[in-house]
């Protein structure tokens, strides 16, 4: 942009942020509010943050940044991976985290309506008050915003068998880049009404319009849950055994995997001995009336391939087996910069995605750590990079790059449930097509005409 | 339209007609593919009918009604209910019927790809051979295709437990307004690339885009099915029995209710006594590894309401069980036209809804009979009338505008599982607003500008 137009964006948005009620210009909060968790560093800070405590107030920014030609950037809790809330100079952060409100839970229709700043996990201890669950369970449960998991259409480990963000997700109350508010689905579990609307704003990345409100389904908890884990001699044994569970043909409820690098970074972290019992680690759990006996098949299907089998008799005991595959992430931040990958393959495909990763991290020499939600084909390759290396420029790239095309070749994509945002969007046309893109534009188009909201993300 | 103007798009539709491989301008064959099952009867016959064998002959018979600016009915099997198929002068039909091949079933990932003419109960049959099923199952099983499943979004009794068509389509290949093909979604069981174009395209009754091609995930066949039977007094009894079942938490695999003068057209058609027993019938199956126990669960929410409870012991028994519930839209058409309601409601107001259609019976006059898929709380309210007489038309339509009226006031929807189409259209705006349909025209718009593929449909 030359200096001229630079200068006048720079003088709108500080319009925008006058005329609103509760917004900041601190160059603290404008660093807090510029990108997510993905690793990803902007060359630039926003021009501001705007912190919606209301509808009004979202319609109100929305429509003063159509007026005004200024980009809008919507934020939830700032958990993401992708950098799809990432802002940078002559935008302005649209920040939902202050609309954080339960306002309906219908136990008997097991229905929730919230507003988009309501955390993952609070909703799912208000839930829990009736015996009932939400489904989608990000790693970042306890940080993340309902409005994010929208956003990026975000799954978890229950997402094996209860479905990914979409399936748990009945209508949407929705700003459009002119400001009108949209209304999408219903409270009913089933309608056909014109279009899917709700799925297609659905993972969109607020790019099609900010979420202001959601209706929510919920499920009634399971009368039963069993657990078991088991250690493998590599890896490729672990996925071979996870592919084995599906060829089993039962459901579910989770099925981890966790690789041998994984498992010292875990030791490392909290003193276990994990690494020392086996080369990888599966963790599976079943529920429902026949837990225990559809455990008997999944442990059965894994047995051939483990040199341990655990079965947790017990609500304690299978904490202690799920700490393994929780740590994961927290142990590996205690080793350097993460970045979490996302390819998903069939599921038949697992073990050779895993010794592709092992190869990709040779021939880069990039240090990559792999868990998988492996009943989805959802594998994390993540790559741990030293303080003050670039998780998304160079060896790291290049290692991301060779993560899909890897995905590519098993017949996969790049990205489960995470999302594109800025960090993708370079293998995104090889992915979908020129058409695809073309019409995921035309529809842009259609919706936000201007490019107000979110530009640069999603596609 | 003036007469010139007629005239001159019947030239056009004769011209490309005329340079497509297969098609009849017969009167009998533009006659059978004029409408669907909804009795919506069309003022005129379209001008002749494009038999597609190849996803080549879709582009080019859409091309050819692009570059001649003449609509396109894209039609499966004929089997729809809100008349989104039917087709009147100027308009030519595409029929995809031909192109009923499966093209992959695989076992181990559970994945079918097939072309849109194969019969639901075809895929059924076939991935049956390896214990699979494909889990959508509307009525029409025997006669419907994937594709018009797919472009109505159609349910069943099994989406109460495994989600309607949505939920069982992982990707697409579409041919566009403009004759482009589209790919949409993958073959793996998650992802986020982009919009959710998959979803958009489900339920848009073919209006944008024809799918020549759906990648479906299959199931495995549950282990043990339960299965129990209840006949009520009444039918707002049979209606609290079922919302008694979803507020014990349990998750059927269907809940299937019949209200009693559909039980009385049963004993007419096959010489039963369901009447006698009962003032409605609840039906409902468990199914997994638990089933059984969870079955105990449900028969004992029921069992308050209900003045007697059967449960099958063996497959057989449970089939007679559930004849009741399949010969239901059979008997009816013994007794006159019938057009079959689709309204759906919050899970707990099922007896409310029934009350208030037994209502709309008696103040219109109409004889309304009901079934339900009473787990999704989607009811199907069936009107009869005489031989000759109009169900789209006076009364019959005085009647479904009541039942939209009624489903609106309880929270629902117009629609659960069939479609808009035709029939349903003068309700859409009351229902969606008018910021969803101007989002939804604008969708349209950006990917069929020049409205060629079934015009006045859905939206």
């Amino acid at each position: 942009m030359e200096t001229d137009a630079v200068s006048a964006l720079a003088g709108r948005a500080a319009e925008l942020l006058s005329a609103c009620r509760s917004t900041s210009t601190d160059p603290a909060d404008r660093s807090a509010a510029a990108t997510d968790r993905s690793g990803f560093v902007p060359a630039s800070l926003p021009d501001g943050v705007v912190y919606a405590e209301s509808v009004d107030d979202v319609v109100q920014a929305v429509r003063l940044a159509a007026s005004h030609g200024v980009p809008l950037v919507p934020r939830g809790a700032g958990t993401g991976l992708a950098a799809a809330s990432s802002a940078g100079a002559g935008e302005v952060v649209l920040d939902l985290s202050r609309m954080n409100r339960i306002l309906d839970l219908d136990p008997v229709e097991q229905i929730a309506v919230v507003e988009p700043g309501v955390l993952n996990a609070e909703l799912n201890a208000a839930a829990a008050g009736h015996g009932l669950f939400y489904a989608p369970d990000p790693a970042s449960t306890a940080i993340c915003s309902i409005g994010g998991n929208i956003a990026t259409n975000a799954g978890g480990m229950r997402c094996a068998k209860y479905g990914v963000t979409r399936e748990s997700v009945l209508g949407l109350r929705v700003v459009l880049a002119d400001g009108r508010e949209l209304r999408t689905g219903r409270r009913t579990i089933k309608g056909v009404t014109g279009y899917d609307l709700t799925a297609l704003m659905i993972g969109s990345e607020g790019a099609l319009g900010v979420v202001v409100e959601a209706t929510l389904r919920l499920r009634p908890a399971p009368v039963t849950t069993a657990t078991a884990a088991a250690f493998f001699p590599d890896v490729a044994a672990a996925a071979a055994a996870a592919s084995a569970v599906i060829a089993a043909r039962i459901q579910p409820s989770l099925l981890e995997l966790v690789d041998g690098p994984t498992l010292e970074a875990i030791d490392l972290a909290l003193g276990t001995d994990y690494r020392r019992r086996g080369g990888a680690f599966l963790l599976g759990q079943t529920d429902g009336f026949g837990a225990q006996a559809e455990m008997d098949v999944l442990a059965g299907a894994v047995e051939p391939f483990a040199t341990e089998v655990l079965r947790a008799d017990d609500p304690v005991a299978a904490e202690a087996l799920l700490a393994a595959r929780r740590e994961a992430i927290p142990s590996l931040e205690k080793l350097g910069r993460v970045s979490i990958g996302d390819i998903g393959v069939p599921r038949g495909r697992l073990a050779e995605a895993v010794t592709g990763l092992q190869e990709i991290s040779e021939r880069t020499g990039v240090r990559i750590f792999t868990i998988a939600h492996a009943a989805d084909g959802n594998l994390h390759p993540m790559i741990v990079v030293r303080p003050g290396e670039s998780v998304t420029e160079g060896p790291a790239k290049t290692a991301l790059g060779e993560m899909f095309h890897l995905a590519k070749r098993l017949g996969g994509t790049l990205t489960g449930e995470h999302g594109v945002g800025l960090l993708k969007r370079d293998w995104l046309r090889d992915e979908l097509g020129d058409v695809s893109l073309d019409v995921q534009h035309a529809i842009r188009r259609a919706l936000d005409p201007q490019a107000i909201l979110n530009p640069g993300k999603a596609i």
